[in-house]
């Protein structure tokens, strides 16, 4: 099952620039092909260990089958977690720093199955510091990886740290959430789903923080708002996003990542009365 | 003629940022060899149409006969602008929304024949929201021209909209133009053809407006200006450049992309007098 | 020895930003499988010749050999510099303007013999301006040489202008060095080595200019220094960095790429009193 056609691909997914992703590939590039090594991010929030979970699930999830997915988002980078391998259900496998960035993947993918990666025994380049293991291990475990070395023997099994994004909570008439990404536009993703908002409804109430103040168009694309101005619409991730079309929501409601947002919607009675 | 030895390349051009092209290949690392997919740009001005059409252009226009073209610069995402593929003179493809971005290269490509893209009967991947086209339909159909399958086949004949770059107004001794780029030195490259000035021109007057009030100097290179220094060159694009040496002339002169810009030169006559 | 089996990699290192280095790979499309051509970085520091230079060595070193790495920062664009060719000891050819930033990298390589590139004899493609050379001229060129050309074959040899790295200075119980690079979180690597620090130490003097006032922690990972926490580590380059742990150490200490640092130790037998 963990085989594939051809090649398999190795992704990298960071927030460590390209400077230092480029000493990742030239690891690489004594082993696989270059053309294998597809470069996802490398322009990631430093530190964000959230969106950066949120947005290598939905970054990896489309890849084959058998891709082997190194994300280096680490700001505990040298320090006391694990550097884990997991292999999922469709044989692909993550790579990376036990910091919870890979979980909301892991159980995207299924039946994860955890390996501690033992360094000693990997290091296929001299280690010349301890700040990079990017370089130093994970990309030279990619490479074995993606050779068809199994996951297993890397190291011995690990449960690792449990990690999932935060979960909207819907209420009778609206939802409680969270920020879970802002985009290079400045839009908001949040984590309630676009789903939860009953058909036909077109104005909600928002706000950051608990009391959902404002009232805003709710549209399906960004074209229905007219240029500057707010709306929420279903994000591309199955999730409301707060947008100001050709603006910048997270600077008009100075908002970002982690901040909690409360959606009201009118309920079908009421809605049906409007 | 439209085919080539070998790969037909794929690039990708958006204003979209690293994480949500990635969602891009994924789609094609399933129909196509990764190292056939070229990245050019990601991080383009956001929603700016005209500096995306300038760019792709000069991006594109010199890659092999037969490349398939996907650019996403799409402030009216999810709206009625059609998605279109368009078939030019080299078998080149270009993809993406109907909103102008790739008319000059079309039109610079040659004998363009565009077709609407019905979505229905192409979605290779499951729609999940409607705001992300570059994901759920051109990739796809990228996927599908680079595989081989004519653009005819994806829909029926379209007009698409017109759009051309803004050409610059040429006068007895100048010229009025517009800035088109504003690039990452802060360099403003002008649609005013550096062929238009006289040989042997060495100085100018430029004014944002319409009033050219400083003489600044016309060089061939940034070096001959002189750290800090201010002046025009004729940039890479055959086209007039206002840079600042090591500098940001965009900053120096509170100008970018989109404003106004008067060039004056010394008549023939009144040159040979200096 | 300088032949590989299978693709001989093109790596390309610029601050032109990525629609330039697009109309580079569009020139490579022609004559190279695109999978063998490797963005390292495209967004260095404008301009910043030392730290283009510092990174380019860093970055390439790690290629397999023969390699082609090409690296266009050039503040003299268009001026006198020869554009050059350097083959070194294991048949990596370097390519870029005769500007001092492919010489920290050639002397890693070793046995570097360089070549003035002669134009006229090389342009792939036409040339439409004088400020762009990155397209073409070492664009074709690294074409040419990727496809097995010697890079003696390509113009005179050349003594290319000397350019070292800055040195830091030892001293009795500390080091004065400089700022070589401030990485995307605001890290400032210096260019004193990390091993000139006594084992044991736990604690130095740091100072941007002549005096170290201020003491910090010197630690082995982010990790330990705890969130917002100023400190020094071993960075992944063998040479010392200021950190802020989640923080921007270059905001926080006003310092930056070319700034001279200085830092003292405990001496031997202070240490051990202490």
């Amino acid at each position: 099952m963990r085989q594939r056609r051809g090649l398999r691909l190795i992704t990298l997914t960071t927030d460590i620039g390209s400077a230092y992703a480029a000493q990742m590939k030239a690891v690489l590039a004594h082993r696989v092909p270059p053309g294998s090594v597809v470069d996802l991010a490398h322009d990631l929030r430093p530190h964000a260990i959230g969106e950066a979970a949120f947005l290598l699930r939905a970054m990896a999830v489309g890849f084959p089958a058998g891709t082997v997915h190194v994300a280096v988002v680490d700001p505990g980078v040298g320090g006391r977690r694990a550097p884990i391998a997991i292999e999922c259900a469709d044989g692909s496998t993550l790579v990376g720093p036990d910091n919870g960035v890979l979980m909301p993947l892991a159980d995207a993918l299924g039946r994860p199955r955890a390996f501690r990666i033992e360094r000693t025994n990997l290091h296929a380049a001299p280690v010349v510091g301890t700040t990079f293991d990017g370089r130093d291990l994970f990309a030279p475990v990619a490479a074995l990886l993606a050779e068809g070395v199994g996951a297993s023997r890397l190291g011995r099994p690990i449960r690792p740290h449990k990690y999932a994004l935060p979960v909207a909570r819907r209420m009778r008439s609206g939802a409680h959430g969270q920020v879970l990404h802002e985009d290079r536009f400045g839009n908001l993703v949040t984590n309630i789903p676009s789903e939860w908002i009953p058909a036909g409804t077109d104005r909600v109430r928002l706000g950051f923080g608990r009391d959902p103040a404002r009232t805003l168009l709710l549209v399906a694309s960004y074209e229905r708002l007219g240029k500057g101005r707010a709306g929420l619409l279903p994000s591309s991730f199955g999730l409301l996003e707060v947008a100001v079309a050709q603006g910048h929501a997270a600077r008009r409601f100075r908002a970002t990542v982690g901040h909690t947002v409360t959606v009201g919607w009118p309920t079908r009675s009421s809605a049906s009365r409007t």
